[in-house]
């Protein structure tokens, strides 16, 4: 029997230039007394979370800021985390600032100071027990400063474990964040590189959700066995369709001119909007690739330095990880809904600019057209990676069973190869 | 200074036929042991809030039963409700199954277990004290019966207060339902009049909140100052559309036909997204004008019964009284931003079925043709108003000032007049 339920859940959301000094305001209306603010090094250097613990203050919240969160979080840098928080004694809520690291570790940390057991014991199966919180957790309440993640509307907390080399996550409905306080001031100074890469995350969100496997065409579930995933529904798609209308308007201009309000208040909206839209509905192929593509570019020696990021060594950003792969994912996956794909290279790219031979080709010429407009690599070899990576490649995004569970179609091992391969001259 | 900040919050929700039989797990999953289900004898004899019962006692929840709401609640009904809820002893969830009636009665009975002082100290000024909770109320999950009230999306409990003859409310954000389970098969059983009403409330719940006066258009709030409707939004748009394109493809099919399954779950969906938006950025003409179109039926001695209603006395059902004035205010309304009320009209009447003389007309022509449709009465005549009824309506809806507020003019009674008499023949 199929499925004829689906489900929505969101933070409460307070958005707009200023957002940020209404934080204790509104952390004081959860009942919280002393809160954690969680961010890291370098977004502490901002000043952006002395002052939301400064408005945590003058609201009669007391206020700790602990710069805890690891760009790319792992086990270690989790537990890390939560051992420092521990040692601060009594707080009742956590307020991330700072990107999708900070938001996760706040998660976590919410998770561990309420919840019996192990970190390890929460991580999704097979690399961890994935056990549900038998308690409440702490209020998050999510302050992003980059335009992407979507961290802020979904109930998951990414990480890296270290021993088994492989990043999953811990997934409840219980670590969304209460409230998101989205304040597009605070991406100002988001450097053009950051925000050509996350703005393709959040465009990525927003396609994948889109043409994600509709949710009544999975099996009929039972209430205990719904997750916060339940594929492409109506909530999902509207919030995914607003999203790709507000990018096609913004996106170019934001990375050109970081100082552009107008377009940086769209960024704001659209990648929120778009965590909405994923955060119910669920990403698949582009993000299953984008595993392996972040996580192998140590093992093949590639020496890429992404523009915009402050690294020491070979580094892939997420969105850009995700975008690599996006063009021929969305031309495997145009036959199970040619009319989706069309619509969306439509809100992409409204006045028809972008042409293509055959309506298969569209929604990936538009995605490269962006792609080539904003700097992204011209494929996966300009970060490092050759034909004989390939396999390892398609290794790694088959153990991301979870996300291609969401894919409209059956993806096989064969499909990954041929979007790997065709990803990796883009131009 | 103008306003920057807009704020948004919705229920979480579960949406499909057979989501009524997965309450109980998630009433338990609130960590609920005790569940009150408050309903009206009329829901109550579908069988319906019995059903909800079942659900939560598999899953562990113990339930009781009220018939304790009453069609258009007083500040007695609620007293009443909420005395017959303190009698059962300790409860730690309340679960709505009915239309707005019922789940404002939730609302109160949810408020007045939890926390101290009198149900009028609670009510909105100048009426009753105007007290915001001191302490979190019970949660309420919202199980509605009719497609229309969109109450389970929103802050208010709206009331009738006997001994001050005017109909008023209680808002604050803790009374909005944490979850709304939208089952469509439990409106199957609506008759085709009610479901005309409630669907022009659906239908200017949309309108109204897609043409309200824009978020940045109010001055600037302080954090303390701000309430759960903000005025027209990016968000509150987003929702009010996609319902009227909802409603352009179901409404007359469901009222025609009441077993059309995928025109009920077309018009359920509509109603929460409507709920959803203005659950956030408020109403104005049409709903102050529906306060003493309802509420002036007795003192102006009609006999209008009105169709598919089993009622021993005159009644203007509410979603028919907002419908009366609509398309004379969306006429007023149309100066403060024509190309909103001409998008509006296109999203109704796709085809450009309906023509007009001038483009301020379109929208009532819409309207008004809809309404004929439906079997909507004429105008105000037909439920006995006349022109001598114009002073008395004209000051009724002039008391509504905080929905008039959110009008996106200053709306002054001259303004209310010409649309009260207009609406006396609309054909």
């Amino acid at each position: 029997m199929s499925e004829t339920v689906f489900t929505y859940a969101a933070p409460a959301l307070k958005y707009g230039p200023g957002a940020l000094d209404e934080l204790g305001h509104d952390v004081a209306g959860l009942g919280a007394t002393r809160a954690l603010v969680v961010t890291d090094p370098g977004v502490l250097a901002t000043g952006h979370p002395e002052r939301a613990a400064q408005s945590l203050r003058a609201a009669g919240v007391e206020a700790v800021v602990h710069d805890s969160a690891r760009v790319e979080p792992t086990d270690a840098s989790l537990l890390a985390a939560v051992e420092r928080a521990r040692a601060e004694g009594t707080v009742d809520a956590v307020v991330a600032v700072g990107g999708g690291s900070s938001i996760d570790t706040a998660k976590a940390v919410s998770l561990m100071l309420t919840n019996p057991g192990e970190l390890m014991d929460y991580v999704n199966r097979p690399v961890g027990g994935g056990q549900a919180p038998s308690r409440p957790v702490l209020p998050v309440v999510a302050v992003p400063t980059t335009t992407g993640t979507g961290s802020e509307s979904t109930t998951i907390c990414v990480l890296d474990v270290l021993q088994a080399q492989v990043k999953t996550g811990i997934s409840h409905a219980r670590l969304r964040p209460v409230l998101a306080v989205v304040d597009p001031e605070l991406t100002l100074s988001q450097p053009a590189g950051v925000t050509a890469a996350a703005g393709m995350d959040i465009l990525c969100h927003a396609l994948e959700s889109w043409t994600a496997r509709p949710y009544s065409m999975f099996a009929a579930k039972q209430a205990h066995e719904r997750v916060p995933y339940c594929g492409a529904n109506p909530i999902a798609d509207m919030w995914s369709e607003r999203s790709l209308r507000l990018l096609a308007g913004s996106f170019r201009r934001a990375v050109a001119n970081g100082s552009d309000r107008e377009a940086r208040g769209q960024m704001a909206l659209a990648a929120t909007f778009a965590g909405l839209g994923f955060g119910n509905a669920g990403v698949h192929v582009p993000h299953a690739d984008a595993y392996p593509v972040a996580g192998r570019v140590h093992d093949i020696g590639s020496d890429f330095r992404p523009a915009g990021y402050d690294v020491d060594e070979a580094m892939v950003p997420h969105g850009m990880a995700v975008a690599l792969t996006a063009p021929a994912a969305f031309a495997l996956t145009f036959d199970a809904d040619p009319q989706r794909h069309l619509a969306a290279a439509g809100w992409l790219d409204p006045t028809g600019e972008v042409t293509a031979d055959e309506p298969s080709a569209r929604l990936p010429a538009v995605l490269t057209a962006l792609m080539r407009d904003i700097g992204m690599p011209s494929g996966l070899a300009e970060v490092g990676y050759g034909e004989a990576d390939l396999d390892g490649l398609v290794e790694g995004a088959l153990q991301q069973q979870r996300l291609l569970a969401t894919a409209p179609l059956e993806v096989t091992g064969e499909h990954l190869r041929g979007v790997f391969a065709a990803s990796l001259h883009l131009w």
